[in-house]
């Protein structure tokens, strides 16, 4: 039998009506924060993503040649195609340019729960600015897109990359030792990290300093640990964003959290992730921050931060907090007892489609109990029967599928009888 | 400079307008005739378009090798993933089955005017009858899909498979002949099919009596040449369904004509399509009908129908006809007058956006006049001005930016003073 890729999923039309509801949320909250809505293609030059990352970024993309010999790559995500399209025909545009958008995305992963090869992204960037009230900004849109979703319980962790790296600095740790120990700060591997600084030499002082700096969530401790003026400044940058956060956008559970490092080398400043805790090793629902691609694009160089939000898991994480999708309904489902009747059962279809409302009809010309179990099955609300003798009197009879209730109504009054 | 692959398209803010307006007119109008969205993968096992539709598609396909070595191809088409989405998990739903779908194909093809190697088609399939009702439906469906987009000029032509292969059959034309001759019919380049029919050894008068055939409207002249028994079941179907669309479907201008042929060797009996004039030479906007593809892909054979509508070329068609799209706009920009105003603009943001509408803000501080030439160039439609003496008595100045006019309103205001 012909079956579908490996890694990849087919959506019913029950998962459909989840995924189309919250990506209307989304996009209206995107909205609503004065983003505007872009696209770019499925598939990218191969060099596009070798540029953005290196070599060892070949090992996770899906890539080919098409037939006339260009390298082409199913883009691993939506950050470098933006960018490539800003740099390529936006950089004239007014400034911030705030642009979101919907995509697939591919990853040749190995399958496992929560992780496709195929899989969709949902994101923005905020293009020539990086004030505080921009970044704030940001940050809330990305919480109250999940919000509006209706996540319930989301964990909000802020970090700040120039912090971090300035701390590294008064360390002395080298690019090499930077590189060693920040796998181990994304996975919290506190033991592992104090045996790196013992073995590159730093104090048993000098290394518990650090690992409590990265597990802080005080930012006057924070700031007592940093000497270098810039990245004071982005202290006194951070603290204007949380106050912003708290005290104007009114998001009071996140977390300052130094040991978030994106393992993206692009990032700079501000990084921040948010978690649905419920799904467990998988939680992660969005991340983002600010960055630099545009001039190793090609571009004039400009602020830039944005954020990824995982689509699927989203949706994950409302089904395991049991949320309650709305369910798409046929608001009528039309059976003429007698074939004479098909037209006029398609014209009183017509009539109700114009008005508005979503109808179906028997077109097997099944007796009335297969249809009225056809009808239950894709959940009619209401069901029309039309026979000779009532429509001598213009009249139907309507029934509601709930209550199983009937009456006969003139056609006119259908609309009105509907729940 | 990093450029977008050949034959494919960034879409600008301004284009995703359109697109997603069009979207949601189509996708409403589907579910207003009771079907369902669904969604496959963006590629597909190479096998399965093989299958379908033999080795000569790998010349228009993209395809390649995954790391697992598994053959894939990006899907040219959306009709055979979903045949093989039913045949794999939806053979036991309840009947008629009634799918529709969005998505992104792609061929390798010449780019040119109107022709993409990425592009997106909307579509859908009936599953489980094959009723004049359930196939006048389909046409009206996709008749009104395009209508609702708000297409005026419209051509809608129907066509029969069986019958045209019956006229075939009576003639005595062999399958190779007919081969030869359908592409001759598609392009309507009648010298070249007489002379091909006299070639074959059919004599004048029958050859002219095809010639007619194929041009005529008329169903009475239609049903005179045929002598078979099914091809005449065949006609009384076509007559049922042109009844059907005309009285219960409301739809007056289409048109038969014999001599579509779709070039997909597996339709069987009525096909349709629909026309923009106003496109010259890539006029199709949408190509469907009845056909058989279930029992090639190894399920349970059941009456199957569809249409397929080029969703960029509709966008095409309309934007040809002067179509006046409409246009997003920002509700209402924030600008403060001070640094320190910033929480309180974002306050008023964070209320108004709550209400439903669509804000934005000054994120660079930049100047009074400055951010009014910015709110227009964003199509704000009302700008919030907070100063402090104004805000002592809780008011803010708001300002019409298509009239100009301003004045002063208590902040609980605001959203009664919009337009």
């Amino acid at each position: 039998m012909l079956k579908l890729p490996r890694g990849t999923r087919d959506f019913t039309s029950k998962e459909m009506q989840k995924r189309r509801y919250i990506e209307n949320i989304m996009r209206s909250t995107f909205r609503s924060y004065g983003y505007n809505e872009i696209q770019t293609p499925t598939f990218e030059t191969l060099e596009l993503f070798k540029v953005k990352s290196g070599q060892g970024i070949l090992d996770e993309l899906y890539y080919f040649k098409d037939k006339g010999d260009r390298e082409l790559a199913l883009r691993p995500e939506l950050t470098a195609p933006v960018i490539r399209f800003y740099v390529d025909k936006l950089q004239m545009e007014p400034k911030p340019l705030k642009l979101f958008y919907f995509g697939n995305c591919y990853r040749y992963d190995r399958p496992q729960k929560g992780r496709y090869r195929e899989f969709t992204q949902a994101g923005c960037e905020i293009i020539g600015t990086d004030t505080p009230e921009a970044l704030a900004e940001l940050i809330s849109l990305a919480y109250y897109i999940l919000i509006n979703a209706g996540i319930n319980n989301l964990k909000l962790k802020i970090g700040n990359l120039s912090i971090l790296t300035s701390i590294f600095n008064q360390m002395k740790l080298t690019k090499d030792q930077q590189k060693y120990i920040i796998p181990l700060i994304d996975k919290s591997i506190y033991d592992d990290i104090y045996n790196a600084l013992k073995d590159f030499g730093i104090d048993s002082n000098n290394a518990e300093n650090l690992i409590n700096f990265l597990q802080t969530s005080d930012i006057k401790t924070i700031k007592k640990n940093i000497k270098e003026e810039s990245a004071k400044g982005e202290i006194t940058k951070l603290e204007k964003i949380i106050f912003l956060l708290e005290y104007a956008f009114g998001i009071k559970n996140f977390q300052i959290e130094m040991s978030i490092v994106r393992g993206l080398d692009y990032y700079k400043g501000l990084v921040f992730e948010i978690e649905a805790p419920i799904l467990g090793a998988e939680k992660q629902l969005c991340g983002g921050g600010a960055y630099e691609l545009i001039s190793l694009f090609g571009g004039r160089d400009s602020p830039t931060a944005g954020f990824a939000i995982g689509f699927d898991r989203t949706i994950v994480a409302l089904e395991s907090e049991n949320f309650n999708f709305p369910k798409t309904k046929i608001d009528v489902f039309i059976i003429s007892l007698d074939e004479d009747l098909i037209e006029k059962s398609i014209n009183i279809a017509q009539t109700l489609r114009k008005q508005g409302l979503t109808v179906d009809l028997d077109l097997m010309r099944r007796g009335l109990g297969k249809s009225l179990k056809y009808a239950s099955s894709i959940n009619a609300k209401n069901v029309v029967i039309i026979g000779s003798n009532e429509l001598k009197q213009d009249s139907v009879t309507i029934r509601n599928m709930e209550t199983g209730d009937q009456k006969q109504i003139k056609i006119k009054d259908i609309k009105n009888n509907i729940w």
